[in-house]
């Protein structure tokens, strides 16, 4: 399946930390960090753990621009 | 102003296209693209244009992860 | 590539709606209207028309609930 | 009060997972689930329960496609 | 039917302009502009217009804190 | 940095309440409450306590409208 959003960024799993509905997932972004506030279900589903490599993936409508 | 959104990265506008109402911002990333849709009246106030040095910001809650 | 959003559901595009920056597609999920706003490039670079079969994907953080 | 967001799918309250800031609702929308994280406090005022008749509400911008 | 977002700030209308597929409104909140870019399609369906009694709102996942 | 997303709105902290993962942090705007869920991480690096000034910060594609 592809994907409408066009954002997929490739990065490598930092750390993965578990709430009880909530998961923070940080990705290594070309050396830039970058957050994921996702369900603790998805982090089960697709067993995120550190290292792993993954896409970043964001809808251009949530992008804001700081100049 | 510091904002709560984490997700910042250092990036150069490649390409600006304007609508009646909706604007999209195409911003390299160390090589990989980001895609802003923001409104016109944003870019307009900002006055974004292609070779500005720009931040990319993004809410954690909003980012998702493929693997 | 399996995404963390889990709100994936199957549906048929009805209409799509084109302009300059943004687009308008609407997918008939099981008899009831989605309405999808997404950018005009992804349309085209997805080739959507009407009759195609597609997913609705939605991350689970961007899902209200009225009672 | 009718709300701009369109999309207002009716289904049926199949789990709710509590957390201390944020809850997963999970709800049967024809056959398929749709699963929304929203606050807890949210959840409480609603008095979101098993079995409860909703709509599950999500604005255009926050829909994508996949096909 | 109640919303699960709690943030629903009263405001009158100022201003409504639109484009081919999303249109911007700019209400008035005590005194504060806060801007919706919304469909064209809702902004048709709700009938809104200069000086129209609205209520902006905003799921809490959306929102972000500067200080 | 001057941000993209229009919507700012001053406000003072009324409450923080803080889970594994997220934080709810209650602003109250002219009167009216405003609730925002960010990262626990986010209330902590900006050391966010009741009565600090702040300003509420929401991107215009996120604003829905009631009437």
């Amino acid at each position: 399946m592809e994907l409408s959003a066009r954002n997929q960024l490739s990065g490598t799993v930092k750390q993965v930390k578990v709430g009880t509905v909530m998961a923070e997932v940080v990705v290594d972004v070309s050396g830039q960090e970058v957050v994921a506030a996702i369900t603790r279900s998805s982090v089960e589903r697709l067993g995120l753990k550190q290292g792993d490599n993954v896409k970043v993936v964001i809808k251009a409508t949530e992008v804001m621009i700081g100049k």
